[in-house]
């Protein structure tokens, strides 16, 4: 076996022990790309071998994706995916797993008409709304890893020869999941123990809320009262230890709808849905979305801010030191598994109930009195950098430091 | 653009226009596996150009299928795809159009115990039972065509040097299905009528019976009194020509449930559920299979005939000339939708709705009554030669020669 090959190996059995952690009997199933199937044919053998009932795998191909888009009628994009949402929502009721294995071309999209790609967007965002919640609430194990494809290869490393790229990404990859340790298992456990280590400290301090500074960036988020900072693992309804995103690298918990004022803007290119959104600055308002600015990819982020009322207000907050180690790689993925745990980070769009005491097992109309938001759309865009600073407020007003020049100040 | 991409782009064509036959707005599902995706994305944009509405592609991998039989638990093999086949009978009820894309290992399950192939036959034959219903009563346009695989090719070219095996075997489909005529489209309707004139005869002569002798066969199958014979193209719902196999040699009714008896023997092998079946004889007593022996594949086609009540029935009578066009190339495909129009074939459970005086709007007592049979099973095998006699029985008792010497007598 190759080093390659036994790396590919040991990723896939970091993605069924530590990923969704598949438990004897347990249903798996896996989104992934056609170009990926070295990779799932892997996971698939050690989801079997961790005692999976069944793997289902959904293959798709970015050229029939595309084919869509460009040929396909205007009603095409009305079609809701309900078998696979309902599909989806029984492996959840019944304590499934679900993998996604992404593998995305940031620019798939380019130069479609963003009406099609906001309807899409919607009309999919509509059909698996009850799934969102059941992964949003942990109801079900879930985990999002990544493998290079070619467009996307190319895309990160423009400047290596064709037969270079997709190699520099898996090494770039298998680093930043720490695949290249003698026991990646292991060494994700103690990576938990260190994250978990700094919300617990913010749970202690309970800010009313936060405060950050940087070029072009002067914004308080106000956090709920029964806010809950969370880090790598989770737990699901079944009471299986999972981690939803490897890489991860972040600290976060929900904002107060109404109390974002002030203006962000973004340091990193956002791939959303196909295309590239850049250099945009968002000002908030009591929570609300006010005014947007783009360089690149304006149209389609006003888009997504109107897709529905929750889309206008933020719902994450995630805080990631600027010296993480995706950081110092200072590769640029336009993938946001990966760019956002290189940056302190914000979703537009809706909160996760598990960031809020209690909230797993609230109703909407609960959540929504906690003071947190729910949206259709959950879309992370990075606002971190060196020149950052955050000030954590406390209760009484007073300010401590939580981020200096972009990372922990404690 | 080279000889084999222009012929890749005339069969994909073919199969829109052709086999299912894309009307402006439908749905087009297709089924395909990951080897076929090159052809696959030629039938998309083909489907597209037609006016396809949606064009979904489900992908499947055999190494992913293989590993759920070698290493998945017992219960494994009783989870119906509920969903997958809800999908499809909803995609029937709006008048859409489903495309398989065959490319399969014949020897993909050789080795696996027979219990979990039948299990999984089994429940797969339920859950797409009503769908099946609306398939073999035309309710919507579908077709099945064939591309090469790198294990099928192994199988049918082992003499071949490895790099020749695929190209040998896509030129052999090309063949088969008129692709390397100049115009494939014309040729299709060619060939339709003249099958389509074989069958008028058969129907003017509405024989009571067809009695078949052959070395190791001597079989007498009597024919509902409303039977019809049908050649390739059919009719959906809607009213939508199609072709459902390509290649197509065939002729083909229902036979009388209770009216088979007599021993009929296999003249080429068999490929179900990825095993090898071959040299096998079936004993029938008043329609009943009461004996089955077989060289090769006993117990796996045991199973067959014991999945439900119908299996032990035969439904399809069909008649293709030994020297057809897919006989004489020689080749053997382990496929049945190449062997089978290669030789007269009978088909183990379910008759065609469609093979009786309005069937597609019987109910499944009606179709009873009128004598033909319903199962979960409808598989098709192979029993013609060139030493094949089939004599029509008149209704007054007189035998007139239908085939001699293994091809049309008339």
């Amino acid at each position: 076996m190759s080093d390659f090959q036994a790396n590919l190996n040991k990723y896939a059995e970091l993605a069924v022990k530590v990923g969704v952690n598949v438990q004897p009997g347990q249903i798996l199933m896996i989104d992934a790309g056609v170009e990926s199937l070295e990779y799932v044919r892997l996971v698939v053998k050690h989801a079997y071998a961790a005692g999976a009932k069944l793997v289902k795998v959904n293959l798709s191909d970015e050229a029939i994706t595309r084919m869509r888009y460009d040929l396909a009628p205007d009603d095409s994009f009305e079609i809701a995916p309900k078998w696979t949402a309902a599909e989806r929502e029984e492996l959840a009721e019944n304590g499934g797993a679900m993998l996604a294995v992404v593998s995305n071309n940031p620019d798939l999209l380019k130069g479609v008409d963003s009406s099609r790609i906001s309807a899409m967007q919607k009309v999919s965002g509509e059909a698996f709304s009850k799934y969102r919640e059941y992964a949003q609430s942990n109801k079900l194990a879930w985990s999002i890893v990544a493998v290079p494809s070619a467009a996307w290869a190319a895309k990160v490393f423009p400047d290596l020869p064709e037969n270079e790229q997709v190699p520099a990404m898996w090494e770039a990859i298998f680093k930043a999941v720490r695949v290249d340790l003698p026991d990646p298992v292991a060494a994700w456990q103690q990576h938990i123990d260190t994250l978990n280590a700094k919300a617990a400290y913010l749970n202690e301090k309970k800010y009313k809320a936060l405060h950050y500074t940087a070029p072009g960036t002067d914004l308080t988020i106000e956090l709920p009262k029964t806010h809950l900072w969370v880090a790598a693992d989770s737990e699901s309804e079944r009471g299986t230890a999972f981690v939803a995103n490897m890489p991860t690298e972040e600290v976060f918990t929900a904002a107060l709808k109404t109390g974002v004022s002030g203006t962000v803007s973004s340091t990193k290119p956002l791939s959303y849905g196909g295309t590239i959104i850049d250099n945009f600055t968002l000002t908030f308002e009591k929570g609300r979305i006010v005014d947007v600015k783009a360089e690149q990819g304006e149209d389609t982020l006003k888009r997504l801010v109107e897709m529905d009322e929750g889309s206008h207000y933020i719902g994450e907050v995630a805080l990631v030191p600027h010296k993480s180690p995706i950081s110092e790689s200072g590769i640029l993925y336009y993938n946001t598994l990966f760019d956002e745990n290189a940056s302190n980070h914000l979703a537009i769009g809706s909160a996760y109930a598990f960031n809020i005491e209690g909230g797993t097992t609230m109703s909407r109309e609960e959540l929504a009195e906690a003071g947190i938001n729910q949206s259709l759309a959950h879309v992370d865009f990075m606002i971190g950098s060196a020149d950052m600073n955050i000030d954590g407020i406390a209760e009484d007003g007073t300010a401590e430091p939580v981020f200096r020049g972009g990372s922990w100040a404690f």
